[in-house]
């Protein structure tokens, strides 16, 4: 059997190529993208297996990449725990109704993984049969924080008002919530597994809505719940996103899973640093910043470089941008990227 | 000459009071307030020297506070520069036309900061006659970057794609950009300060939307000059808030100011002794979180202690919110905070 090099890196195992592979690969900024939703609804495309596993494969046509993962959303789940789930043109994603008392979460129930949620498995299986034996097979969901913020505002935030509402002022019920998530997100992720993802990732972009001290007390024992739940059931490593900055990293302690996430805007030796100092022994994934494929080929080049040798002393190091991609980025610019990574490994 | 405790703080001096006053004390979540904007505009007020400092004056009728800041906004300098500033309901600031060029850089002008931001200073001027002896009197401005950021996308941005695009595809307008800000926001705080300020605070809210790399060579030179030219002609501490996270602390070696105004996300014992690794003797501001005052009074005084205690080894210490009071909070709990603060002092 062929070794993965993502996997090895994620494990920090010796890899002789340097794993590749970019956040929200499938998306807007592939005009074949644009073509596909041409035609269909961003949800349609989410539980439509044949839907989702071609544009999943998208980049994989175009690119040299590591890895694959599965085109969809971190707020599926939502839809069978009880809300309505829509993306409106030009608006991000909105949940109806918002959670935002007891009597509301009261209503919500538990979604049966494969039941509820199976169509993602199937498209996971479908791009699972397409990948070479060197690709990586990604599932993922939002950690159980994330989902809750949007399932509480209904839709992204600027100031969080409602999330905070509840959390002072109905503290009961926003533990209640991450607690129903928690469970949610530990079956999602085993039925993700046992469709054939090799590695799973666990998105909390929002996490620093929250104060450090509510982030190590309520938020972070949530998902290193999730990690250690996953983890004691699959053979799979598992990378956790703890948002913007590296604030947070100081409240990791005990994480139970392999890689960090880093976002763009921090240096990653420094991210690398931070977490050996709060003891924790992990990979990292990043941390290009995405809005560099929009400069020319020698910026693009010179900061791909950067990023290299930044993640110099990491004990395993996936490369990615910090951030998703984004769809006024250059196409093209995705393959000076993946070139520069790739001359890394001859010299 | 009564000491003012604010100041006394800043410069990192012993003070017997603990100054506080807080971010956007003057602001909508005041019935006051809201009944002085139901007959005029938001930019009409900024100009209106009479109305502006009946705002600012508002917080202080109500609260014991140390400090007053004067009501304005730091894009009013982009109006004589040669844009357009409005405010539509519900949405942030709007600037148009947008900077998205050299050519469009070109045609932008250096305002005459007597001349064509007097009314800052007439309305500063007017609420320094009311203070008290050891009430602070705080001017303040957008650091260059940050109302840069606005001048390019024409107002806020969750992606700052135009930015970056100015930044990477047009690098020497951006610098051009940054080099007149440098010049107007000196300008205009020197301009303050003859109209009466006893400190001035600059915000760089949005800085963190640079990597660090560009941050250290790009952002900070920028809004040093201002403050290193600042202090060189006018005898007032600077307090520097360089947005989100401490992840841009790394950056600041050299700083010139005197304070650092901490984000609420932050764990302001943490802020701290980063600060003095990066071999900085500076005193701190903030850092509770403003959305604590729609809490309980228990969880309001627990929160307020919290910030008390991790301010322990500050050489000085302000106490604030770490971002500004947003219009749905409980007027009331700002006096818990209040009397919170002076219990401590008692001890």
């Amino acid at each position: 059997m062929t070794t993965k090099p993502m996997i090895e890196a994620a494990f920090g195992r010796p890899t002789k190529r340097k794993p590749i592979w970019f956040l929200r690969q499938a998306g807007r900024y592939l005009p074949e993208y644009r073509e596909v939703r041409k035609n269909v609804e961003f949800t349609e495309l989410c539980k439509t297996p044949k839907l989702a596993a071609e544009v999943t494969l998208q980049p994989l046509r175009r690119y040299d990449l590591d890895a694959s993962i599965i085109f969809s959303d971190i707020l599926v789940p939502c839809m069978p725990m009880g809300q309505e789930l829509t993306f409106g043109k030009g608006h991000g994603p909105q949940l109806n109704p918002p959670i935002q008392s007891g009597a509301a979460l009261a209503k919500l129930k538990k979604p049966d993984a494969e039941k509820d949620l199976g169509y993602v498995g199937e498209a996971l299986q479908l791009v699972k049969d397409q990948l070479q034996d060197h690709q990586t097979m990604i599932g993922f969901a939002g950690a159980p924080f994330t989902v809750a913020s949007y399932m509480i505002e209904g839709a992204g935030s600027k100031t969080y008002t409602e999330l905070k509402r509840l959390r002072y002022q109905e503290p009961e019920a926003f533990k209640g919530l991450l607690d129903l998530l928690v469970e949610t997100t530990i079956d999602y992720l085993i039925m993700q597994v046992n469709a054939g993802a090799d590695c799973l990732m666990l998105f909390d972009t929002w996490a620093n809505q929250m104060t450090a001290v509510d982030y190590k007390d309520l938020v972070f024992p949530a998902v290193n719940k999730v990690i250690r739940e996953v983890k004691d059931r699959c053979d799979v490593p598992l990378i956790y996103y703890p948002g913007q900055g590296t604030d947070l990293y100081f409240e990791l302690q005990g994480y139970a899973g392999d890689v960090i996430a880093v976002d763009w805007r921090t240096r990653l030796s420094r991210a690398i640093s931070f977490l050996d100092n709060v003891g924790l022994d992990v990979s990292v994934q990043g941390n290009l910043d995405p809005q560099v494929l929009i400069a020319s080929e020698d910026v693009v080049r010179e900061h791909t470089r950067q990023v290299l040798q930044e993640a110099g002393k990491a004990r395993g190091h996936i490369f990615n941008v910090g951030h998703g991609l984004q769809p006024h980025l250059n196409p093209e610019a995705v393959n000076w990227v993946i070139d520069e990574v790739r001359k890394s490994e001859k010299s």
